[in-house]
């Protein structure tokens, strides 16, 4: 039976960029598990409805449906515990220590760098409610949000120092294997590499090269997807 | 054999107040292990010198001596394996990132909340060394760095928003039980409470709760040190 996830789209179908999809792409191509994914616009909140809430990714396992991408990736652990995203116990509770702090510290600066090719690419029914939605939570314009890119690279690449530290020392956030944290991370980085050519990295960052396992990893999955190959 | 850990002190032997040391005690008491701590002060260089370098915590077993707190953690974890600080390879992965995150958003905030009653504290030998030091590294005066403990104690209950989501669900930074990633962050808590009374948290915040456990665990070694028992 194949599992059936619905994946936040741009303009065209296989333009998939939503930071909380990709981990759980990840995290599907981890365990092996093959998933049917359908393209989803943030206005499609019909298809959705039988999850009894408007955000995606969404799950469905069988007469089994599961929202939120915590939940989806604590789901998929539990159901499918084969090649596990979680060492321990422990390691899912600092990985959920990991998940907070990756979206209040890595994605606002991540955002801000690619928001103007972000909305560009978005499917036109969608435009208003990104901006209006966005515009309410920074309480500026998109335009002002994205006025300094360069500015908020540099913001970016300070608030990595705890992954830079660990990724001297080992290949992985999760040390010698990729593990569920990698997938929360590298979201931040495959939402950005799907809109937008902005350079995120340099080469010279142990998390440039990480960011390249990382696409490499699965058969390649995240650097065959529609984006941006190379940065400017 | 009994372990012997070179630990941090104030002007009074008893008053021990390094962040480092104090999550070695933690892993010590965790771990069930006897230390003899000796108290030392950061001019004591000669004490330590046959460690091949100046800071503490040093912990000497037997015939082997290790220095820096995480590799005394993981020189435990791994030839003491009961009672683990780490709950799986990844969890000590997940952990080395929290302990740079702990140092790097945590640490500042709460030095720059108590540094003038931190400096009142220290023994007279170590003063010039201390202003010295922590003025070349903040690039400003004690006094400065001190200026605004109400901004600071704000800065730092808005970092730890990550432990404070987690910590809304389990009693733990770990989970149902405490490890390594607990003692760190307690040890920056431990290091304000020892040298003042300066409030960090209301009682309101979950981090605040946490804190009461970790003062009352392994029979409350951590409660019963000499520091501040009530915040003003």
């Amino acid at each position: 039976m194949t599992l059936k996830m619905w994946d936040l789209a741009a303009a065209e179908d296989d333009r998939r960029f939503s930071p909380y999809c990709w981990r759980i792409r990840m995290a599907l191509a981890h365990k092996g598990l093959e998933a049917e994914t359908i393209p989803w616009r943030f206005t499609d909140t019909e298809a959705i409805a039988f999850s009894g809430q408007d955000k995606v990714p969404v799950l469905v396992d069988g007469d089994k449906h599961v929202h939120d991408s915590w939940a989806i990736a604590c789901y998929l652990e539990d159901e499918y515990p084969v090649k596990p995203l979680f060492g321990s116990e422990q390691a899912r509770s600092l990985t959920y220590v990991f998940k907070v702090w990756t979206e209040s510290t890595i994605h606002p600066p991540v955002l801000r760098a690619v928001i103007k090719d972000l909305f560009a690419a978005l499917h036109e029914k969608d435009k208003e409610y990104f901006r209006e939605s966005r515009e309410k939570r920074f309480g500026k314009t998109l335009e002002e949000v994205g006025a300094d890119p360069k500015k908020t690279v540099a913001d970016l690449r300070t608030a990595l120092l705890p992954v830079r530290q660990q990724l001297v020392q080992e290949p992985h956030v999760c040390g010698q294997h990729p593990g569920f944290a990698d997938y929360i991370l590298f979201g931040a980085f495959q939402w950005a590499r799907v809109v937008s050519p902005q350079r995120l990295l340099e080469p010279d960052d142990p998390v440039y090269a990480w960011r390249e396992r990382m696409l490499d990893l699965h058969g390649g999955l995240a650097r065959k997807a529609k984006g941006y190959e190379v940065w400017a």
